[in-house]
């Protein structure tokens, strides 16, 4: 295929309108919610017409998939998920913690507001969050029981219920620092979980 | 003060329409949170018009005082505050979980989208929840420091950071139990947290 210098130019461009869009949707959806960000709004912040953000993404729905999808890729970054799940992928979800409070906190802010809109059956995201959180935690409970089979957790913990308690530990903390980041440091306190379940350090 | 048998009969008239629209109004913010919820399907759903519902609430606001007030009310008649806290008063905590799967779904749901819908600063509801969240650390802190000089808590447990995360964890387990009731006990998983960092039985 033949692409001339300008049409690639072209691509790139949308692509990084894309982008920008997804990003300012971000900060919209984590502020307001999905059900009360205004496409208006997000246009602004690019300082496109919504008109012209349609051109992008046909409708808000769309826009939703993309922000999450961003995120996916984003918040996985951190957690090895080309191995076999087990000790590092459970020290990568605070390795996750550390870095969302660093360097993303907007994200943060995205899954703990999308999260909790979602858990009504009739929001758009609902099935993908409940997918994800399958998924994750599906993904956990291995990585727990492997460590279990290595002989690195302790006896008489459960991988399956270890691995929704982090999860969930990790999401309340959330909550907590959003609302007063100064009075707690999310990944200590998921080390502090995690230190009595296993036989080797955290 | 002489009441007639009539303007009693009409304040309890007035309470109980206070009280039904409140009710409603959990389950309106609870399904599409506060800032989408709206007037008038709340007036709906207790067959009123919305001038009939602003003579008892005067805006919006109001009404999410009144829901926060009666949530608060619910939610801590089962944790014990007339007593020094202590061991009793994490124990209300599991109790409340246990309770509130069972008889209250829609307070867990209420407050796992208020929570995330107001950690934006802008929320009118933010400060509430900053305070409320400000009170119940250093409630359950207390209740482990006590718990602590009592023997009952095992060394090495932080009395301060234990209460962050027994919330935090009650919070988290919350949005994984909307989205699949089936698949986890809250109080269950509170009591798994608890009991290692305990000398008695949880």
């Amino acid at each position: 295929m033949t692409m001339t210098g300008k049409s690639r130019g072209s691509y790139a461009k949308t692509a990084g309108r894309r982008r920008e869009i997804l990003e300012a949707s971000i900060e919209v959806f984590a502020n307001h919610g999905f059900r009360n960000g205004s496409l208006r709004e997000i246009a602004e912040r690019v300082g496109m017409s919504q008109a012209g953000l349609l051109h992008h993404f046909s409708n808000k729905n769309e826009l939703l998939a993309g922000v999450l999808e961003l995120r996916d890729e984003r918040s996985v970054a951190l957690v090895p998920l080309d191995e076999t799940p087990g000790i590092e992928t459970i020290r990568g979800m605070v390795r996750a913690a550390e870095y969302n409070a660093e360097f993303a906190p907007g994200l943060v802010e995205l899954h703990c507001v999308l999260s909790a809109e979602a858990t009504a059956p009739e929001h758009p995201a609902h099935q993908y969050f409940v997918d994800r959180y399958t998924w994750v935690v599906s993904l956990m409970s291995e990585a727990f029981t492997n460590a279990q089979a290595a002989g690195q957790l302790r006896e008489g913990v459960d991988p399956r219920s270890a691995a929704q308690s982090l999860i969930a530990l990790s999401d309340g903390l959330q909550v907590q620092w959003l609302l007063a980041p100064d009075t707690l440091d999310m990944a200590e306190e998921l080390r502090r979980y995690l230190r009595p379940l296993f036989t080797i350090d955290f």
